[in-house]
């Protein structure tokens, strides 16, 4: 069995998740050239507004194209995050949008306020999964920022295209951001200081 | 196991394949109240314009929503049909763009010229997968041509809704009209007349 990498990205209806997960698959897949398959689920649930999607890289042609655990989870709401992080790999990628989600399982999250920068910086709510998008780009090992590029131009709106570049990156931006967070997270838990003796 | 129903759509890249696996997917699952799963796979080959989609229907949750033996099969090329219709339930559904297919594997194929409608009624070569979804409403037993149009309504481009509606109903009247030949078929099958006499 080749190398195979998994990725969930959940969220409520209307914020995109499905067309993320084609861009993201088509860059992927056709831009970066390896296999890949991607699934989206609906069930009678989905009408209560969830939103499901999935993308899996292999090196050898997929056979089984549901994830089993996920090597990274997007969620782009608190229902989603609190429902599939269970699921996530140990040392698994956490990236939420955290405009919805408030309450994070773990402080290894990369926590980006998505749909706040859609708002604020373009006005348009709708461009939300595009700079997740951006972001995702720099955050994962699986894809490069000019394939996602390339694979957005191709399936967003004629006439949107400035735009949509516009917002990868300021995704690439804001997940530069967060990853230097990280660092500064990760290196005073390595250095816990006086707070973990305080709780023996 | 709950019955299960796989449609499995094949074309070549810019015919609008997975956009129309996606709005299939919506309104089986989201309008008809079904369990369903939508695939896509991209791998090396894709960059050769090939593309296909899945659709799985289930009255229960799906494990494994890969297509092995299709009900129902749509080419809207002619490598997609010699590739794909070997898979092909011995009583599935075929149904080609006759505009690329000219070579049918059976003579129970529903010919209809998809591409050719939408460049001459049109103008719109775009819109060929619109009307391949209003004959699928017609020829399918899984969904029905209200969820297909509130499905499409949702996915496609504002301003767009009008002539996408339009689509819908040519696509729908060219498949009765293609069931009508289909009938005539049958009939002169069952009455072979003098040709199969002389064939012994």
């Amino acid at each position: 069995m080749g190398s195979r990498y998994e990725i969930r990205l959940g969220g409520s209806g209307g914020q995109g998740i499905i067309l993320m997960g084609i861009i993201l698959a088509e860059a992927v897949g056709i831009y970066d050239g390896k296999w890949v398959a991607q699934t989206q689920s609906y069930g009678p649930e989905a009408r209560g507004g969830s939103s499901k999607s999935e993308v899996i890289v292999s090196d050898e042609e997929i056979d089984y194209p549901k994830a089993m655990k996920p090597d990274l989870l997007l969620a782009m709401n608190q229902k989603s995050c609190d429902e599939f992080y269970p699921d996530l790999k140990p040392d698994g990628i956490l990236i939420v949008d955290s405009t919805f989600v408030t309450q994070v399982p773990t402080p290894r999250a990369y926590q980006i306020p998505f749909t706040r920068i859609a708002r604020e910086k373009f006005k348009r709510e709708v461009v939300a999964n595009i700079i997740a998008l951006g972001a995702l780009s720099q955050l994962s090992p699986i894809v490069s920022a000019r394939a996602i590029e390339e694979a957005v131009l191709k399936r967003v709106p004629k006439g949107t295209e400035r735009l949509n570049r516009e917002a990868l990156r300021a995704g690439i931006a804001a997940a530069r951001k967060a990853k230097r967070e990280m660092a500064k997270v990760e290196i005073s838990s390595e250095n816990p200081g006086e707070d973990l003796f305080d709780s023996y």
